[in-house]
């Protein structure tokens, strides 16, 4: 169970954002658990909402919470998802998916009318990629797609647990791909997902419509207009 | 069986361009069938190959007649590609997938040095699109997907096989799209993948090098330049 303080005061500010009768998509990782921890609270005090989680881990919390979750089949639009990230830059593109659930992150969050980032300050960074993107990739061929990963000008390995491939929520495989920095986020995104294998990558481009970010000494600054 | 005598001619030309020491993608499907059947018998007569499969079926047809399949662990390129499709247009641009096996096919032929398509007349057309184009989507949250597919202008129906949806070879759904027409299948294919959720689509755009086209009158016209 994470406890990082400045994780959850910029968690908790989000959360603020929660209002009666909204669809609410909840992220996965360590900053995003208190966030569906103090939605969890809102909703044991009367908040009327409904929930979909961007992974079988935050949904299972959910469930602990009581937060109701509905299925895909009777949303039209997501109000608000709250996720952390691993990184952030100065143009809010975000790097995600060092937890693995990326690709449901993606898709959540692509449905969404709003994406809130809360993150604690070691995330905020001038120039995406000292973190490994992750990239989720199909099985069948991975050497072939991990290949044409290479070409683009990075080292990509192959995410293990306990010495065997770690598996997505969807069956898939994780390269993560050390590119020292990605100079071009947007094109470097559209670059990757267009080798056929490649499922999505760790980038968010232009989603992030809000970033809360936490520091250490206690306060929370929020970043309300894109750069 | 399929038995049409105009995918075989088709398949067989095709398989004339097989040479020793060569490494070769198996197509899926009826007119790949006959390609591989052809490079079987010359497997038989003496030729040596290396060969990847696009599908189980393949697969399992090339076990069965004694064509030697690597892992992609060994692979480096593949020299050539046989396989069929469901609609050619004039630029060479295709529609695949309606054998549900788009991804493989699309990761073989991008990691090929040449794609040699092989048709019947049949599947020329002057605008692709009356064939429902195949679109592969991850399971989850796939209702948001088909949604994003809709807004693009086209009709997706999920796909069903005994009125459970179809599964593909890497545990996805397929969406068969009506577009009535594709007028521009490059930014159509784009697109489409650009859309969370969505691991690739039947479009292949500029990734065949031959197409060789079999006619009811027993006939075979080779192109062998791009147009």
């Amino acid at each position: 169970m994470p406890n990082s303080n400045s994780k959850r005061i910029a968690a908790e500010k989000a959360a603020a954002y929660i209002q009666d009768g909204m669809t609410v998509g909840l992220g996965t990782g360590s900053t995003a658990y208190w966030a569906i921890q103090e939605i969890g609270k809102k909703v044991h005090n009367g908040l009327q909402i409904k929930a979909v989680a961007t992974s079988v881990q935050s949904e299972k919390l959910a469930i602990d919470l009581g937060i109701p979750l509905s299925p895909f089949s009777e949303i039209a639009e997501i109000d608000v998802t709250i996720d952390g990230a691993d990184e952030v830059d100065g143009m809010w593109n975000l790097i995600k998916g060092g937890g693995g659930a990326l690709l449901r992150e993606k898709i959540i969050a692509s449905s969404s009318k709003e994406l809130i980032v809360v993150v604690d300050e070691s995330k905020v960074v001038d120039r995406l990629g000292k973190f490994h993107l992750p990239v989720e990739v199909v099985k069948f061929g991975y050497e072939l797609t991990r290949r044409k990963l290479s070409a683009l000008g990075c080292e990509p390995k192959l995410r293990l647990v306990d010495q065997k491939p770690y598996m997505t929520d969807n069956g898939n495989y994780i390269l993560d791909c050390d590119f020292k920095q990605i100079a071009m986020p947007s094109e470097c995104h559209d670059a990757i997902n267009s080798i056929p294998g490649v499922v999505d990558n760790g980038l968010f481009i232009g989603m992030a419509a809000k970033v809360i970010v936490g520091y250490k000494d206690g306060s929370v600054k929020e970043c309300y207009n894109k750069p």
